[in-house]
């Protein structure tokens, strides 16, 4: 939460939600892209990785949806709460598709699968909370 | 659509949904990210740059969802159309705001935002095409 | 190049290079960002997997740099030739060898890789061109 | 620093150079990314937004080099020093210009593009520490 919050302090234009959930999911969604590239990559270096196709799809689409959504909340000026709601909505599902699979993983010992699967949840439930304080 | 039709014919896996569809909706996706990119940055140039700030914020947040759309709609190994279709319902939505935001510019005679208009509303309408082939 | 083209025609700012040359890298940089996306995909498709890691870990780097590429030229306002080299020579870097592993795959009967290594080494020569037009 | 170190411990490749300089280079890679983005949308706020339009432009580029430097830098599977060096050599560069022209308006008074410099600075120095560990 390094830069987030501060940034978000000093932007001029009114934050569109509270500033803690919005300046959480912002972290939340570039640390599950980072999270989820690095899981993708890490299940290419098992020796079975045959069985961690869904995997590596499922964090590389992950890993695309956090960063996208990310950027967009990282904007505050002119925010459409629209389009926002619509990314979140995108990263929600995709957060809690990827993290069953990765929980799956991880339940057989797959550590960077763990990591990962902690990564989805924090995104989704910070997700949704920034969703539950979006103006209708 | 010079390499996304060949990639969607040599690849193993079933395509999730009609080939040309798909892959009309990937240039899409691909093509808008550049239009919206370059739009941003052209209202950027404009002397009465004030006006656009809602085009410019509008753009960078369509960039951003259609780069994350048509890499994920790239992907046919392990389709999961709960995820893609979450990303092609965000990518219609963000579209519609950029593309009625650019019109309303375009009207007042700017003509990069006359071509993103046209990106959006070609992408809105191959996401649509796609989602309405989407298994249930 | 549907709208790579009138978008740099309707710009308000000069442009930094040749238009007919930037148009061209721009495109293939956006072409090539899809094409190695679809390829990491096929290749995660292939029975013999464990044989394209390396390309598949390519493919994913060189759509990264593309796309930030792409991205970077597509911008004309307060062009800064510094950054867009740096841009560009990583681009050539990453095209040619993401290219070269393609091309083993291709010899060995791989259409998706042959596929690959054509948008990489278009990019590459796209790059060079506009690099060797850039101010010093 | 929250999943970049466990998934670096957890991935069963070599890591290519130190694991700490790794680390905190693929977070500074990624906090930059979102302070840029960030810097650029606080910039589009002001009420003299002419006078931000190169911040704006090079915090925009910044955004997409280190995202994807840090996308390819979380990559350890078959890693390549020469694209890593490309891509790092291409971040080092764009965080020193953006870096230069936040400072300059950090010294007017505006604290987002103080907090963006402190990003960028942190960045550059990270990627140089990892440039100067990678092997020839």
């Amino acid at each position: 939460m390094t830069y987030a919050a501060p940034l978000a302090q000093a932007d001029l234009s009114k934050p569109p939600v509270d500033a803690i959930a919005l300046v959480e999911c912002i972290q939340a969604c570039f640390d599950c892209a980072q999270a989820c590239t690095a899981d993708a990559d890490a299940d290419l270096a098992e020796p079975q990785v045959q069985t961690m196709i869904r995997c590596i799809r499922l964090c590389l689409d992950c890993a695309d949806i956090c960063q996208a959504t990310g950027r967009i909340l990282s904007r505050q000026t002119a925010f459409d709460p629209a389009t926002a709601r619509a990314a979140l909505q995108a990263c929600v599902q995709t957060c809690k598709v990827c993290g069953d699979e990765c929980e799956h993983h991880a339940q057989h010992g797959f550590a960077h699968c763990q990591t990962c699967m902690e990564a989805c949840r924090r995104c989704e439930q910070a997700c949704n909370a920034v969703l539950s304080l979006l103006p209708a």
